[in-house]
């Protein structure tokens, strides 16, 4: 998915309010917001909208020196949801289809995002949830799931946000995940999971973890390592979850399963649903890859 | 008011969105957003917000080649309300405190505002005018402004926006006209009210008229025309009508009755309002001037 002219008053809010969520210094966030507008002012609008999202975070962290300032609050949402993980593990047992209900409660994590949001806490994803339950999905997209996810030799899963890892791991329990390989980020991008987290949260005792190269937010190929892009090219089914994947994968042609909330009337448009839609949605270019 | 890095995001964002109003090319929308960012990224945070209203205009303006593209919605909003003048003239008579209720529809005039807002239409403007008559208004501030009006010998209204213009022309018959010169501006500025405007709903007939020599929104004294500036320094009693002029004179040493409507975050954190908030209040800088 391109860039869009909407995006750009976005990217200047985001840098705005990531600058102010990183350091107390007004003149850290006004470096920070007259930079980026240099930088978007020659943008090249056919990127994707993370891809900015990455130049944005670089340049805080230069500005402030810190090496991962969502550290903390990414910890804080790992643990904040492993303390509930038996509750919610019983959920989905207890649950007429339990597939159906991990993939919902894995789209409910998605909210905790740093991006389109500035102020997430813990209500927020307890709404999220709550809405998780009474939200329609389409039937024929989680059947089309599981019979892919039968059906292949090799899956690749593609992390988003911490906290919402905590609810990956539920749904990748619900998969035969002897084939699944994680792919987190290779640097920090937003609160976006690391390896660091996906030990946190026990992934790596449950699949293969790897990292993509990139501190870029979503799945820029072009920025990944060529170890990932092998691996994503190898790839006989892929599950993406969250915005920034579909943002940068959304053209790719690949077989995608993209499971995310639509958090900006942007995605959404692209979509063709309403912003706060929990979306799953199938690749439109699936044919393209098997082609 | 100096501009606030809260309002960059608002100027991008208002740039955008006036350029689609003006025009229907994508490419001309690409290139004011990529001019206004630039513009924006090395502007002096010093200026009031309107100061880059200014800019973002002119640049539409030239890019566009429209003189003045908000004339049409000008004239429509002021036809809209003089269709309505014997009505309104009406509730204003027969009321209490017929001052009080011509304040109140002159304020809520001021929504009609293509700066904060882009989609303002007729189902707005009666959704404030119903909103007038039920928001509360300090009554200490209706009487300063009474007294202050009997008292002065000489008095220049700031007008704001075409369509407001006609709820003015109530309040300035509800006052002693023969004291009041309006201000209109000096070229098009957004959809504020130039000379045309002011003969269209007959203000010319009733009280004297006179432009601010410049196609700034709200009164930027520096831009203004000598002769405005004499006549400013003048006036013992100023009314301001609207956000922009309350943005470009809050700091003025001079005795000015601000009347408004809060249309952003950042206005009514200056004030200490909320957004929506119908504001009547005098300035806090006219011991400045009698000093």
């Amino acid at each position: 998915m391109k860039s869009h002219l909407d995006c750009i008053p976005c990217f200047i809010r985001h840098a705005l309010q990531a600058a102010r969520f990183v350091s107390d210094d007004v003149a850290i966030h006004e470096q920070v917001v007259r930079e980026v507008l240099r930088v978007v002012a020659a943008m090249d609008l056919g990127n994707p909208p993370p891809q900015m999202g990455q130049y944005i975070q670089r340049t805080i962290r230069r500005l402030t020196g810190s090496e991962d300032p969502y550290r903390s609050v990414k910890q804080q949402f790992n643990q904040y949801l492993l303390d509930r993980l038996d509750e919610f593990r019983e959920q989905v047992r207890r649950s007429d289809d339990p597939l159906d209900t991990a993939v919902r409660l894995a789209i409910a994590g998605n909210v905790i995002d740093f991006g389109p949001y500035n102020n997430v806490d813990e209500s927020l994803v307890d709404n999220a949830i709550l809405k998780a339950f009474s939200t329609q999905l389409p039937t024929s997209a989680i059947q089309e799931l599981r019979e892919a996810a039968q059906q292949a030799g090799d899956i690749l899963f593609l992390a988003d946000n911490a906290g919402e890892i905590v609810f990956d791991r539920l749904l990748i329990e619900q998969l035969p995940k002897e084939k699944i390989t994680v792919a987190v980020k290779g640097g920090p991008a937003l609160n976006d999971v690391l390896m660091e987290d996906a030990e946190m949260v026990g992934l790596c005792e449950l699949v293969a973890v790897i990292d993509n190269g990139t501190d870029a937010p979503g799945t820029v190929l072009e920025l990944c390592s060529d170890e990932f892009r092998k691996r994503f090219q190898a790839a006989d089914m892929i599950i993406s979850k969250g915005q920034a994947n579909y943002e940068t994968l959304s053209d790719e042609p690949a077989d995608i399963f993209f499971l995310l909330m639509a958090k900006c009337d942007v995605v959404a448009r692209d979509i063709g649903c309403k912003t706060g839609d929990y979306i799953v949605c199938r690749s439109r270019n699936k044919e393209a890859k098997a082609a």
